[in-house]
């Protein structure tokens, strides 16, 4: 049975000591999510490999709800901004919630039909993410960007349309600031 | 159709401008909830009515997820602090995380079969609801507690139950500070 707890959240590193889901995506495992082959190239011979996003998230076995952080570190491959590989949920009748505790970024969303949108991330913000809405995060700034997020424990991740297609916007930086710009290559 | 959107949540007052559902607890309607009535009709007398806590919450039609803040005043009736009524959700299956913003508090938790719970509020600490425990909110700092909630849109309030025969702890000052007590009237 689920009991109750207090899980801590630091919300300037992420850091969530009681988690129990753990990952790391270094920059090295995202090569194809980046448009410039060669800035990717060339930023691993160049800075090496590390970390680009961890996740924690806290999962009790009968919950519904679970929840997390995400910690993505600033950077960007040629004028890509790091961001998260984005995707759906399995379960199409499955929203989240985004709520950023420190830094600056955006939330590229799109739907199935077309449509996009972007939400501003930023510290106090609850990105709210409809059903069926892919997501991708994007830190635009030069701190990390930590968020926390909420769904429901059964949501399901579905990377393999955004991994395939990408996403219809990019977020790039144009004359030092972010622009965001159709995908030639969707 | 839900869109996405980005809406601020104010850590420290817990205000939402974009919230679409709001309601306000004032002492004077909260009769009944604690056990010292004498101290209770003093309090109305001499400090008059005024509000206990204030809910405001975003909702999107077709969504499975709805947040929102509670803001607590801090305060005391007797021994008691503030609290909110309690309740546990209509869904059984559904729990709930409380993220506290600001202030201090203890979340008293209570299931069916009557094993108590309790979990300590403080900036940065989510409290996991598991679905069907019973939940009530104490104010126990000198400012104002706020915390934002994650739930599942159709999870429902079912107050009658806790407003009947109350919890079994009470979150009482003694000596000037928290005490959780057995319920002598439950």
């Amino acid at each position: 049975m689920s009991l109750p707890a207090g899980i801590f959240i630091n919300g300037v590193t992420g850091e969530v000591p009681d988690a129990n889901e753990h990952y790391i995506k270094t920059i090295g495992e995202l090569r194809g999510l980046y448009r410039d082959v060669t800035a990717f190239d060339t930023y691993l011979r160049d800075c090496g490999d590390g970390p680009a996003y961890a996740v924690a998230g806290y999962r009790q076995a009968d919950s519904d709800i679970i929840f997390g952080t995400t910690t993505m570190q600033p950077g960007k491959i040629g004028d890509e901004y790091f961001m998260t590989r984005g995707h759906y949920h399995v379960r199409r009748d499955c929203g989240e919630v985004y709520y950023t505790q420190s830094g600056h970024g955006v939330l590229l969303l799109q739907t199935r039909e077309g449509e996009t949108r972007e939400v501003t991330m930023a510290p106090g913000v609850c990105a709210f993410i409809p059903p069926d809405w892919a997501h991708r995060s994007v830190n635009t700034g030069p701190e990390p960007l930590v968020f926390a997020w909420f769904c429901q424990a059964t949501a399901g991740h579905d990377y393999g349309d955004i991994l395939s297609h990408g996403m219809r916007k990019l977020a790039v930086e144009r004359a030092d600031t972010l622009a965001i710009v159709a995908n030639p290559g969707f």
